[in-house]
C-alpha cells in the first residue's frame, strides 16, 4: 500500500474544516474517525465505546447514524477527487457536508466488535455526491445507510478560512 | 402542568431499557435527553456542547440525527400509550426502537443555543410508529426528520429483563 492510500480521506479537509466531532483531527472530544480508500471501495473501521449502547448488548442507533454520516462526506470528497482525476491535496479543495441521511437498522449491531463501514458513491454530480454505505459487525451487515453530500460552495470555505463563522 | 405532564416520557421505560447512550437515564456517559407532551406535540430540549462541532460555529449533524432518533422512539411510546388510551406506566411496556430514521439538514444549525424538537406521529400501527420531527434553533427549523419506529417484541423485553441480551 502507497503512503497516499495510508492517508485518511480527513487529513485532506482544509485546517478550518477539521474540526467535526465525528472525524475531525482538531477536535480531541470527537470519535475522529478515518476513511481509507480499498480499491474502488471507501472503507471507516470503529469500535464503539462499551458506553454507546442502545438497549444493552447493541449499539446505539445514533452513533452509527453519525459513522455513516462522516463517512459519508469523506467519500464524497473522495469519489469528487476520483472523478475529476484530481489528487485529494490538489486545489481548490472539494469539501462536502450533508445534505439528508437515511439509515436503517436491519438488526441490533452488537458491541465489542469492530464495525466495518463500506461506501460507494451511487451519483457523482459537481455539487452533491450520493453515497451508500454499508455497516457490518462480525461480517453481518446490520445496517444501511444514504448520505447526500453537498459540497462546501467555495464562499463559505473562505469564510470558514477566515473565522466568520458558517 | 401536571405531574404526569413533568415526566418525562424515557422516565417510563423499563430499567432494563434505560441504558441507550441517547436517552438513557442509566447511562451516565450518554446525552440522557427527555421528551415531554406539550399539548399534542412532543417537546425534547437540548444544547450541544461547545465540541458538538460540525464545521465551526455550527452543530454536528451526528448529534442532530441522534437527537432526533431518540426523541422519535420516545414520542412514538408516547403516541402508542395514547392510541390504545393507557397511561405510560401501566402494562405490558410499549417500548420502541429504531426501524429507520431520515434526516434533511435544511441550513447550519447554530451553536450555543438551545435546540428545540418538535414531534407528532404520522402513523401508529400496533408495532410500528412513523414520527415527525422538526429541529428548530432560535426559532429557525435548520433540519427535519423522521423515524420510523419498531416496538420492542415481548420476548425481546424479557430477555433483556434477565440479561441475555438483544
Amino acid at each position: 500500500m502507497s503512503p497516499e492510500e495510508r492517508r485518511a480521506f480527513q487529513d485532506y479537509y482544509p485546517d478550518s474544516t477539521k474540526h467535526c466531532y465525528g472525524c475531525g483531527s482538531r477536535n480531541p472530544d470527537g470519535y475522529r474517525i478515518q476513511s481509507f480508500a480499498e480499491g474502488d471501495e471507501a472503507v471507516c473501521r470503529f469500535t464503539p465505546e462499551p458506553f454507546h449502547t442502545a438497549v444493552p448488548g447493541a449499539v446505539y442507533g445514533g452513533l452509527i447514524a453519525s459513522l455513516i454520516d462522516c463517512h459519508g462526506t469523506g467519500t464524497a470528497a473522495w469519489e469528487a477527487y476520483r472523478a475529476v482525476d484530481r489528487p485529494m491535496d490538489s486545489d481548490p479543495p472539494l469539501r462536502f457536508v450533508t445534505g439528508s441521511l437515511r439509515v436503517s437498522y436491519r438488526k441490533p449491531t452488537p458491541l465489542g466488535v469492530e464495525l466495518v463501514l463500506r461506501a460507494r458513491a451511487t451519483e457523482v454530480g459537481d455539487r452533491k455526491v450520493r453515497v451508500a454505505v454499508q455497516v457490518e459487525a462480525g461480517g453481518v451487515v446490520t445496517a444501511e445507510g444514504e448520505v447526500v453530500a453537498v459540497r462546501i460552495p467555495e464562499a463559505w470555505l473562505a469564510s470558514l478560512a477566515s473565522g466568520s463563522g458558517p
